[in-house]
């Protein structure tokens, strides 16, 4: 991989693979940076800083392949490997994740999914049955696990967090509201779905105005 | 407001509410620049610059009052009013934001949920029977709705999104991986969820090396 890639690059990174996976479905074998970038609404000369950026392999009047550029951004992203996921709290968004079809089509995988509630341990979750949060480290002492999806209440996240770091787990997806503490390490990519409807809430009042 | 806000701005600014909250909730009355910062992880001549650009008061020596920052964020933010909002989609996604509580608690109310699927029509949800889609026209028609939860796959994402816009709602919280087209004065935040996944595989692949 081409050495430095700033934030803003690797933000796009996913829409690049988005955007080709649909590509390639359609058909389309080749693509100019001009076409990519009235579909991704970039211009042609960022595209090609982007694909560049990123090592990738335009040929001078004939673009690029988009089955070769597809496999490489995946593979920039690691997506070309199976993720193993342990999800934290049982409760409608631990719940949607683990019912989802479409994180393991893209190879993260669901192991498990624990909550501390006793009415939700035992429960059956599409094809897991809720754990006991007691038995997490056990569980992860005898599974590898990659990330950890938190979706749990903002109170208890870091206390979580430091459970789940300490055995091992260094990626943490978080959806709850509130700016985690990491040890060096570790890593985190917040969803805090709140501010996007605030965001939204924002930009209607300024189309209002 | 003031002027012209910037996308990183406006970005940074349900940030800005969630910790002037959270201040608020631990008894916080006054904040100087420099403290706000170490606790967002922003300098604190960004912190200044950002709330001159949204039209904020400090005072020189004395720093910013939490609750009327706050309050004047919110205004900003226009989550001083209630939001009613139709979710589309009874699947994983719909159902996690009709069940959550934090949403209706900061004033963004679910008035109903719509599905195609008979066998989900009828369907009760928390408080909510999911009702066929076929009737969301009259339902529009009947109610006042700002906001409409996109929560359905993507190959009639766009066919439902006309429908929503041609019947007057005019802001989508969309969660279908995929770019809507919006007519004017129409207005999407995306949530693409497996985008975040991608780009925590990124970065756990960035540490590993």
């Amino acid at each position: 991989m081409a050495g430095y890639v700033s934030e803003a690059v690797i933000r796009r990174l996913p829409g690049y693979y988005r955007h080709l996976k649909e590509l390639e479905a359609e058909g389309v074998r080749q693509i100019s940076s001009q076409e990519l970038g009235e579909r991704m609404k970039l211009t042609a000369s960022q595209i090609r800083q982007d694909i560049n950026c990123f090592g990738g392999f335009g040929r001078q009047g004939y673009g690029y392949s988009v089955p070769e550029l597809r496999e490489h951004i995946g593979k920039i992203l690691g997506i070309d490997q199976t993720h193993r996921m342990v999800i934290i709290g049982a409760g409608n968004i631990g719940r949607a994740v683990a019912l989802s079809d479409s994180f393991p089509a893209n190879g993260f995988q669901t192991m498990a999914l624990f909550d501390t509630d006793p009415k939700k341990i035992g429960a059956s979750i599409g094809a897991h049955q809720v754990q006991d949060m007691a038995t997490i480290a056990s569980f992860l002492a005898a599974h590898a696990v990659d990330i950890a999806v938190l979706a749990v209440p903002v109170a208890i996240a870091q206390q979580v967090v430091e459970t789940l770091t300490a055995n091992g787990v260094n990626a943490i997806w978080n959806f709850a509201p509130v700016d985690l503490k990491l040890p060096a390490g570790a890593t985190a990519v917040n969803v805090h779905l709140e501010e996007g409807l605030e965001i939204l809430s924002f930009k209607m009042k300024a189309k209002g105005e």
